[in-house]
């Protein structure tokens, strides 16, 4: 069981001994998912983009605590859809990396905005 | 090496050899985590709870492909930051765990507000 | 002057009189948007359509306060961009007027999620 | 009645005409509210602050349309809520020039992120 498993499967347990499946359909937790999203980009929306990449550990530790919501319900939310969160990720990042040859797109902006 | 670190390397490479590291200042991130969370929510707008516990396999490969842009964002942000993104999250959970004792607080939706 | 247009004039001359409009790029204003929607969406995530058609004046009374803060980034950064919102508004549902007769596609859900 | 007044009005013809009001839940409208602010977000992710402030007229253009989208959905989510969205804002204006006098908080960016 790999680690991102191992995280899942305390989250299944955690909702079910509470009885909080019910409020855990993927229309609910992408909801969820949006809202703690947003509590990231709050703390950086009137941040330089230089001073987001600098931030204080107070700082710093606030914003872990809404990166660690967002995995939270992001496996939550694979794990409801039955989605393989980790194999999605690697196959994506193969087939950008077939899609975008470093030779071709280097340091391009212009690239990237279309690669995203 | 767990298996989410080694997602993380292979996209600081990806970024290197592009030199697309430019464009990764935490506060960019944030703004392409919150772009590809909406994509997800985008394909549960319109359907009931019920709908949303029920795609078919086209929509449910849709899906996928969303949430794997999530959790790369979300790897690569937490990277920019050096945050260590399953320790936070398990750190989080066991937080939880003991703030919503599950005799306390089982099937309540109220409670379940409050925890959020 | 039009009542949207009194609103951008006071936001304008708000934003001026603090020096705040340093911060008000329209790449900030997009950001603080997203946040003031997603805290909209924060109400709702765990409640079921039926109930959040039967708000309470308490809550009620909270979620028109994020109704106004989005009303209020968006006229701001509709400002920035030097876009008259109303009439982006007015065109755009004259497109939707004729995109989707209402004899074609009354009540079928499939058609909407086509129409968005 | 005033400019947003009729915007309303015309949306709830549109959405009765459509049978379109069953999917317009308010937990629905702030989903696609969500996802609309996130179609401006988009635009902006990879800019830098000053070359949002600098869009080429077609990209304008683009942003326009988003734009629209959020107002549209705005605008029937108040409806939906009872709520008066014009009204709503400028109370909420008045409530923040009262919090924050001008002669205090000029061009701070600790009060600025403190205000909002």
């Amino acid at each position: 069981m790999n680690e991102l498993d191992n995280l899942r499967s305390r989250l299944e347990t955690f909702a079910r001994e509470r009885d909080w499946e019910q409020f855990h359909s993927p229309k609910n937790l992408s909801m969820a998912l949006s809202v703690e999203v947003a509590e990231i980009a709050e703390h950086f929306q009137w941040l330089t983009e230089e001073q987001s990449r600098e931030l204080d550990a107070a700082k710093r530790a606030e914003v872990e605590q809404e990166l660690a919501d967002v995995l939270i319900y992001l496996v939550r939310l694979a794990d409801q859809l039955g989605i393989d969160l980790l194999e999605a990720a690697r196959r994506k990042l193969a087939v950008n990396e077939a899609k975008y040859p470093a030779d071709k797109v280097r340091g391009s902006s212009r690239k990237y905005s279309e690669y995203d």
